[in-house]
C-alpha cells in the first residue's frame, strides 16, 4: 500500500489520468447508504477515503446505483479517475480490501475507456429482495431478509407482478426527487423482469430488472406485493395503483435489509 | 406476553415446577458468549432476562455448550424450571422471539422429564467451522467464516484429522480449566467424527463431533489443521502434537466467527 503525505492529498492529480472501474460488494447494515454524506459512515465515503489514501490524490466516485441505508450490494459498479503512475490494479484491490473490509470488498478492477461511466453507461440494474416467510425467525437469514410470519400467497404475488412489466410511470412507487431547476423528473421506467421464486424453507426471492429505478421503487413494489400475498390487496389492484400515481395507494416500504443490488449490465459486460 | 411486577420477580417460583427445554439459534457476533456475565451482553443473560419476564419468576439456565464470544449456534439446547401455571409453550416461544430477536431465536420448545438436563443428558455435540479460502473477501460470508487468502491443501487437512478420531487427552488443544478444589480436570475426550468438506467457491467446511469438548478445543484444532493446509505443519505432526499435551505445539486459535454449535444429540432426540 502506498501512503502519501496528507498535505499532498488536497492538491489533486497532476499526471495523466486513467479511468478505473471497480465492482464492489458490501453488507449494508453498518452503513448509512452509498452516497457520500459528511458525518456519517457511508459506503461511498469509505471507498473514497481508501482510494484517496492509495492513489495519493482526491477522487470523485460515480456509482451504478445509490443504495439506501441498510441496503446490500453483491455487484455495485463504481468509476473514478486516477493518475496512472500512482498505482497498479492488483495492489489497489489488495489495499482497498485491507482498508475497507470486511463489510466492503472489491471483487474486480479494470482500467476502462474514459467514456465508460458507472452510472450513465449502465443498460440495466437487477435487484434481489428476500422474504423469510415462516413463523420462526432465523438469526442468520434475518440479516438479509424481511421476516414475514403470516403465510403469504405466492401465486397471488406472482400474478400481481404482471402489470409491472414494460414501460410505465412508477410515481405510485417512488419518492419524488427534488429538482433544483423546477422541472419535474420523469418517473417513467422500463421493467424487463419482475418475478418471485420459492427457494424452499420459507425463502421467497423477488428478482426485478429495469433500465434504471426511481428512489425507493423496489422496496415500495415489494411492500405492495407482500400486501397482495397477505390478502390485504388483490393482484388485480396493481394496475389501478400504478395508474393512480398516488403513493398512498401503494403498500408500505419493505425494510432495507432484504434488498441487494445484484447485477448491472453494460454493453458487452455485466457486473454480478 | 405476561408481564409481572418487578418486585414479585425476586420472590422465586411458588407453584409446582415443570422442566422446560428450548432449542435456540443465535448469531454470536453481538454477544460476549453464552455464559451469564454481569455487565456484558451474553446470550444466556438475554435469554434469562426474557424468560424471567415471561414466566414471572427468576430461572436458572443450563445449556448444552457454553459457546465463547462471537461463536454462533444453530441448535443450542437449554433447560430451566418454571411454574407450570405461569405460561403456555406457544406463547413462551412467541414472547421470547419478540424479546430476544432477531439475533436470538427459539426454534423449538417442550416440557420434558425433570431428569432431562441440557448439559448432562447430552450424548454428543457437533460443531461446524467454515473457512473462506480464496483471495477475494466476501462481505456476506466473512461474518460466518474465517477468510484465509492463501490456497490451502485440503487433502493434507483431511489426512491430518485422522489422529483426532477416538479417545485422547486433548490438553494440547485446550485451555486448561481452573478448578477450585485443586483436582486437575480431565481433558480426555472421545471424537467420533472430524472431516473437511469442499462446498465449492472457496467454502471449506469442517465437521467435528464428540461426546463433549474442552474449552477452545475446536478453534485450536482448526487453527492447527489450517497450519497443515498452509504447509507450516505436516499432517503427520498431529499425533506428536496431541501426545505432547503442550499448547505451544498446536496452532493459534481460529477466529470465533467461523464456528457454529450445529447439533446436540440426546437419547432418542437430536437438536439440529
Amino acid at each position: 500500500m502506498t501512503l502519501f503525505d496528507p498535505e499532498e492529498l488536497h492538491e489533486g492529480p497532476r499526471g495523466p489520468l486513467v479511468r478505473v472501474r471497480l465492482v464492489v460488494a458490501y453488507d449494508g447494515a453498518p452503513f448509512h447508504g452509498f452516497a457520500v454524506n459528511a458525518g456519517v459512515r457511508t459506503v461511498g465515503g469509505t471507498l473514497t477515503d481508501a482510494i484517496t489514501t492509495v492513489v495519493g490524490h482526491p477522487v470523485e466516485l460515480t456509482c451504478a446505483g445509490r443504495t439506501d441505508k441498510g441496503v446490500h450490494a453483491r455487484a455495485q459498479v463504481v468509476t473514478f479517475d486516477a493518475e496512472q503512475d500512482r498505482f497498479d490494479l492488483d495492489g489497489l484491490v489488495r489495499s482497498l480490501n485491507k482498508l475497507c473490509g470486511p463489510a466492503v470488498a472489491v471483487t474486480d478492477a479494470a482500467v476502462v475507456e474514459p467514456s465508460f461511466d458507472a452510472r450513465f453507461s449502465a443498460r440495466s440494474r437487477r435487484y434481489r429482495y428476500r422474504v423469510l416467510n415462516r413463523p420462526a425467525p432465523d438469526p442468520f437469514r434475518s440479516r438479509y431478509a424481511w421476516h414475514v410470519e403470516e403465510p403469504l400467497s405466492l401465486p397471488a404475488m406472482v400474478l400481481a407482478c404482471d402489470p409491472l412489466i414494460g414501460e410505465h410511470d412508477f410515481a405510485a412507487f417512488c419518492r419524488r426527487p427534488k429538482r433544483r431547476d423546477g422541472e419535474p423528473a420523469s418517473l417513467v421506467r422500463r421493467v424487463t423482469e419482475a418475478v418471485w421464486h420459492d427457494d424452499g424453507d420459507g425463502d421467497l426471492r423477488f428478482e426485478i430488472e429495469a433500465g434504471s429505478f426511481c428512489h425507493q421503487m423496489v422496496r415500495s413494489v415489494v411492500g405492495t406485493l407482500v400486501d397482495v400475498g397477505r390478502g390485504r390487496k388483490h393482484a388485480g389492484d396493481l394496475l389501478a395503483i400504478m395508474r393512480s400515481g398516488d403513493r398512498n395507494q401503494a403498500g408500505d416500504l419493505a425494510p432495507p435489509q432484504g434488498l441487494t443490488l445484484w447485477a448491472v449490465r453494460y454493453d458487452g459486460w455485466t457486473a454480478g
